[in-house]
């Protein structure tokens, strides 16, 4: 008894090139039960479509395929009339973080279609989107198809699955706070390490050689803007219970300068940001002469309906104050955890992990399905 | 369009009551979508059954009502008569720690019956049970009912979803370490903090405080042999693809000073565990003179298949020294993670957090039931 199952990929960046190497290898590995048939690999301008629903080749894929062979990507209701009419179960990959796709989830999920994606907006956007997409899934009552998003929030690590077992089975979330950009991390891990002596370097320094090494957004402004936690963090505060109407609907602070904000390109931003060097050098020193060390935390309290994403000042032994690398952490206060919080901690970015949630994602999808 | 299941409970201590008190509300939760009857309520001597599998009533339940009303619990293969025949799904929920009861896993797998579980004893005594049960088991190839184990390492800490989704999705786990009890965490968080200054006290009083306060088994021995650590390391082996033949087939390090493994009781050991005290304080006491403090952990290691229980000396800025109360912390190494582990960590035990790691299985196999 083998499941019949066809996914449609839109997406081949670092993630979706991941995922289509993982999901290849999940295909060979569980041949004997599933039948996996991926029948449309999309990018903003081209796909490929397997109009038979034959099996498109996974293995060595990469993104030149579709600029050789392919042909214009289909609409999004020639899409789901596409998936409808294949004869099985049908699966999208939204590996983009396009909010025009985001928006036609509940169109899909209405038509039957599964999702499974790392895309933040679709749950992080005006607030009629996350409400017409629960209304339809049928994993929150409605009669749809299911939707997953695990790597939506800390890529692969287990924060969006631990929050809804900890809410379905009846506990209550008081309280989240933790550091959700591995960018953000990084840089003020190495900006202000705790316990840190060495002569502290300029920030506009930091920013750079993440930059040139590929970690941070071709912009910079676009992990300094806050803007990427603000959304992990809407995310979060829905899903623990809240009405949130936007990720810009409570405090968010932006790290980039009031007068590059309007920098016409991220070099000119680079240029111009050691300029700036000496304000948060001083927000450290002050941080350091405290025995503190400041961090870039997104936190939410359910009590007071508040959320919060900035600087913040943090002892040197606080757990997120000894983070390392890129890491992310979560910590969930809930009524039955009481006091101590149920901490999930790890790499929280990169396109290998945020795939690995995805396809975690589909597996779980898969063990539903009929 | 309502899913009707049929549920039997095994065990009514704390974990059982906790359990009944959650799924009492779950039921209600969920009723426009779920009918949920639980028509079996066992413990060893007496049980309560629904014969026509009508529902027995949930609210304000008290073992008690098994000795009013009870009658003698049905033998195994009468139980899985009676689950098989209810007419629709059904699920066992064993929140016993009988090996008795685990080693009949597989016929009740192989009857379609879906089993939630903390019990340890099924997933780490002999392998060929182990085995047995995932051979049965639907979501492990099997053509049988679904298996469900979340609690049996860290309770409702999500320990066995993530070593899953990572295998699922073709990680390797190379290493796991951490501290997997919260009796031992707490008597050594006790015993000897990281950073404290204050006099060192004798640790048969911490292992009297934590006994007196129902910290500890009724008999601190069961925790001190360090075999519930075992078992649980044993698991984790096992899912990183492991053969380990049974939960003594690798050091573990016991605590139980050897003259007093054959005391007659309780009473007579803790009145004999003073004895011993400066053993203890002298290790604790060269940890310091090295800057760190001693802590039980567990350990393994699997490209050289080793695995380890016992005391570990640790930098006193280690996570495992940092470790507050009885919190549990996992560490899972694994070839995407890489250098930097993927950590969960939070209170690893209790009845009402137990008993949602049950809850969270049920709703899993709930999910996946047609």
């Amino acid at each position: 008894m083998t499941k019949d199952i066809k996914i449609a990929i839109i997406g081949v960046g670092g993630v979706g090139k991941a995922f289509i190497s993982q999901l290849a290898s999940y295909i060979q590995r569980n041949q004997s039960t599933l039948s996996i048939s991926v029948v449309y690999i999309a990018r903003s301008s081209t796909a490929l479509i397997s109009k038979d629903y034959s099996p498109l080749p996974l293995t060595a894929f990469v993104p030149e395929k579709l600029d050789a062979a392919g042909v214009p990507p289909l609409s999004v209701p020639d899409l789901i009339k596409f998936l409808k009419d294949c004869g099985s179960e049908a699966i999208l990959i939204d590996n983009t973080s396009s909010i025009e796709l985001a928006s036609q989830y509940p169109e899909f999920l209405k038509s039957g279609i599964h999702i499974a994606t790392p895309n933040k907006k679709g749950f992080s956007s005006e607030e009629s989107l996350w409400n017409d997409i629960f209304a339809a899934a049928g994993n929150s009552g409605g009669s749809g198809g299911y939707v997953f998003h695990e790597s939506t929030v800390g890529a692969g690590l287990p924060v969006i699955s631990t929050i809804k077992d900890l809410i379905d089975t009846g506990d209550e979330v008081t309280k989240i706070e933790g550091v959700f950009s591995g960018t953000l991390s990084y840089l003020f891990n190495q900006f202000a390490p705790a316990g840190g002596n060495e002569a502290p370097r300029a920030f506009s320094e930091v920013v750079k050689v993440a930059k040139d090494a590929g970690y941070t957004e071709p912009d910079p402004r676009d992990d300094l803007n806050g803007m990427d936690v603000a959304r992990k963090l809407t995310i979060l505060a829905r899903l623990s219970g809240l009405s949130i109407a936007s990720p810009t609907s409570f405090p968010v602070q932006s790290l980039i300068p009031k007068p590059l904000e309007s920098a016409s390109s991220a070099q000119e931003f680079m240029t111009n940001l050691p300029n700036y060097d000496a304000d948060m050098g001083q927000l450290a020193e002050e941080a350091k002469k405290e025995g503190k060390v400041i961090r870039f935390v997104g936190s939410l309290d359910v009590a007071s309906k508040s959320l919060k994403v900035g600087l913040e000042k943090l002892d040197a032994s606080h757990p997120i104050a000894a983070l390392k690398g890129s890491d992310n952490i979560v910590a969930f206060y809930t009524k039955r955890y009481g006091d101590r919080a149920l901490v999930v901690q790890g790499a929280g970015a990169g396109g290998d992990l945020t795939a690995m949630g995805v396809l975690a994602d589909v597996i779980k999808i898969i063990a539903r399905i009929k």
